[in-house]
């Protein structure tokens, strides 16, 4: 789908809410003439056609003569509406056969099934928001714990359009103290003067803590794969459990689940983490076996974090060992079953320093193990009582947080849109402090300074390209 | 739950839209107060309180000065709502995220999780909404294809209600003569004089249709059963992908479909079916196969009709005869694969007459086999061109309303509880009408009649016990 695609004005419509039984539904109109369109097939058309803005109206949806359903309209008149244009909001019972009959009606009737985005593209073009807040509309509906939530509900309050609206005025004064010295150079002072290095400075650095943002909030946008593996009877299952039970994150299942493995969205410190259960892989018969075997060694290929679980009645084996050893992966050894343990000595029988596990008692909390070091971390749980959960999740989030400046900024970026044009910023700014310390002309320091102000563009959409445009509209869902 | 637990006017919160990420999402709440109780926080309070019913209103959702999500509330003010209270209904977006922040806010601040069904509770008690009209409510939401939300919409638009409302308005009238002759005993005629016989013969008549009308309406909404079977590369898995590519069941994916068998809806003339493919049972190592084998026998077990496919190029061989003669359900014989036969004739090969399958042109259409009957129905098909999937969807339509009323009244009963209470009415009716033959006392008759009137008042729910009450709105979806 391109830009050129989304034809303002015509009338779209579309289901806005999902496609499974639920008490309401919603489907969602916008364009010019669309109360008009919908009032043709409502029994109180009269009172539809002459509702204010911002206004509910009763009645039933008709299809002919035939009923389809009992709805509220919510009625919106332009330009006080998302889109900027006419809208109407039809609230009906949430059955997928309900939802879907009211959408087809529509289609009937002249509209057309509106492109992923397109009511948020439509309220971008009509200046109702700024790129950054449109993309924070995707980021919201898509969270999948209440952090990554929250971060998404700045941005689309317009934390991120509002520190990148004041970096840019940052860069407008110099560049407007720079114009005056080039319209009236008055006698011959160097660039110095009329750069106010201090501005372009703190621009660099505000740019630099956004780019830096990027790392984190992708984390907790799209979350991190964590797996769990062991031997059989090594607590897997009961972990995973233990993890949901505590930590369920805020999401429906996860499509394509198969019974290959089981996998399930946790939250895990607030990260959303989608957890991966290998339990079985090794429980059926040979055939499946080797199936089994690969698709456990490329879920742990993929892994964010690999727990490695060791029932602490059994300590550590050979099969254990070669894991621990050849595991390329960020790993922590989970010694599990600790409630059944009778006393700390002789809860890890043959475990002391084999295969570089230290036993609990000598691993400081901090000593994180890094990819490819040979001295992983061990905690020390039971799934039956909780204890030694939240240890294990202060590693976990240790691991998947290690790098990332711990004072999340107000105003994180929110796509790998904006990341780009925020470092291409970045570097022209940079670019700029370099021409002035070297006394470029004062030309080439006007030009970097507004490439500078062509990426920050970029980020709001004051300036952007269609086909950036179109791929930003075409990841949204439908009805939005 | 017990009708007990749903308080009146207390303020209750819910999520009223499927949790899966969508455009849009809902949270409801009812109540004395809840208008004032959302305003504490609303980043608009003051325009919230102010608003008039039926009314939108922008703004935010706040908890203390954290932002949750940019919304439009719907005010709706008693008694002009859904449950006849105060109400609110909160448009945010549809991410699981942000609708379960909401409400869990919305419990925060006073607001008590509504138990299932309990708006559609309050506005019954309130008297927006007759009991025929509030399951039609519940009715409607689990719809799987158009047919069925068309007869759930007639009963939500009170067809139903209407129709028993007439009925008893003859049981009424015919009630009132009687009063009059026991109370003024004139002179000595018989109880003949009286007693209508026509109105309460019409009475009866009427209330048989409705009863007669349930197991049609049962059909389309529970849906039937229909399991694909056959040997390997008899064409299972393309028929099944070509029922659904041609007629899909408007619904989600049904839950816990698991690798054992494949299962989808699909809407077959209009009936809603469950559709189940063995396909692949077999096609396993031993361990798994003997599990399949059980399953696949427990599926054809439960079939409400069975689909036998035979390649039409291999023909019959004793593999297929067992199961056909050793299948208990109904059954049709599906021949497969006709495009690629080069003559009718040589098309089945060893088919004529083998275990009582006649070929195609032996068989009337109308040869529908009955449970148990030795003759089953063939049909010749192919997933490939279309060929013949009509024909097929004609016989199994036919083999699953064979013995329906085949002009369904517009007033069809939709619950088990409703046909219960029509057949305790009817049963009343008639033994008046016996009661009267056999010139029992006047007072006989009242009584029947009068039983008669509180059956049917229990359909509306003019008089329905607390239990009944409870069980009905325990089966609705929460936020309905």
């Amino acid at each position: 789908m391109t830009p050129n695609q989304y034809t303002p004005e015509e009338p779209i419509s579309s289901i806005a809410t999902a496609l499974s039984p639920a008490a309401l539904g919603i489907v969602r109109v916008s364009g010019r003439g669309c109360i008009e369109l919908v009032s043709k097939v409502f029994s109180r058309s009269k009172a539809l056609l002459e509702a204010p803005g911002n206004t509910l109206v009763y009645g039933w949806i008709l299809d002919a003569d035939k009923k389809i359903d009992e709805v509220m309209l919510a009625v919106y008149r332009a330009p006080k509406s998302f889109t900027g244009e006419d809208m109407v909001e039809i609230f009906c019972h949430g059955g997928p056969a309900v939802v879907t009959a009211i959408q087809n009606l529509m289609l009937k009737i002249g509209f057309r099934q509106a492109n992923r985005g397109e009511y948020t593209f439509r309220a971008f073009i009509n200046g109702k928001t700024d790129l950054t807040r449109a993309e924070a509309v995707k980021e919201i509906i898509d969270s999948h714990t209440d952090v990554s939530r929250s971060h998404a509900a700045g941005r689309l309050a317009g934390s991120l359009f509002s520190e990148i609206d004041s970096i840019k005025k940052l860069i407008i004064d110099t560049l407007a103290a720079i114009e005056v010295e080039i319209e009236y150079p008055e006698d011959e002072e160097t660039i110095a003067d009329s750069f106010d290095r201090g501005d372009i400075e703190a621009a660099a650095s505000r740019l630099q803590a956004l780019a830096d943002s990027w790392r984190g909030e992708k984390l907790y946008q799209d979350g991190a794969r964590v797996v769990l593996a062991g031997r059989t009877n090594a607590g897997k299952s009961s972990l995973f459990n233990a993890i949901l039970k505590e930590e369920r994150a805020i999401v429906s299942d996860i499509e394509g689940t198969t019974r290959d493995w089981l996998e399930s969205w946790a939250s895990i410190n607030g990260i959303p983490v989608r957890l991966f259960d290998t339990a079985g892989l090794r429980e059926t018969s040979d055939v499946i076996e080797a199936q089994g075997v690969e698709i456990s060694r490329s879920l742990v290929h993929d892994a964010d974090v690999v727990l490695y679980l060791v029932d602490s009645q059994s300590g550590l084996n050979d099969e254990d060992c070669e894991f621990i050893e050849n595991c390329s992966e960020p790993l922590i050894v989970v010694e599990t079953k600790i409630d059944k343990a009778a006393a700390p000595e002789k809860s890890s029988p043959d475990n002391t320093g084999r295969c570089g596990v230290s036993p609990l008692e000598g691993v400081a909390s901090n000593e994180v193990r890094a990819r490819g070091s040979l001295s992983p971390s061990v905690c020390r749980i039971s799934s039956k009582t909780g204890d030694g959960l939240s240890e294990l999740f202060a590693r976990i989030s240790d691991i998947l947080t290690a790098g990332l400046s711990t004072e999340r900024t107000q105003a994180g970026l929110g796509s790998a849109r904006q990341k780009e044009a925020v470092s291409a910023a970045l570097e022209s700014v940079r670019h700029a402090l370099v021409s002035a310390d070297d006394n470029y002309t004062l030309d080439a320091v006007v030009q970097d300074l507004e490439d500078a102000l062509d990426s920050l563009g970029e980020v709001t959409g004051d300036v952007t390209p269609d086909d950036v445009l179109g791929s930003i509209f075409a990841n949204f869902c439908v009805g939005k």
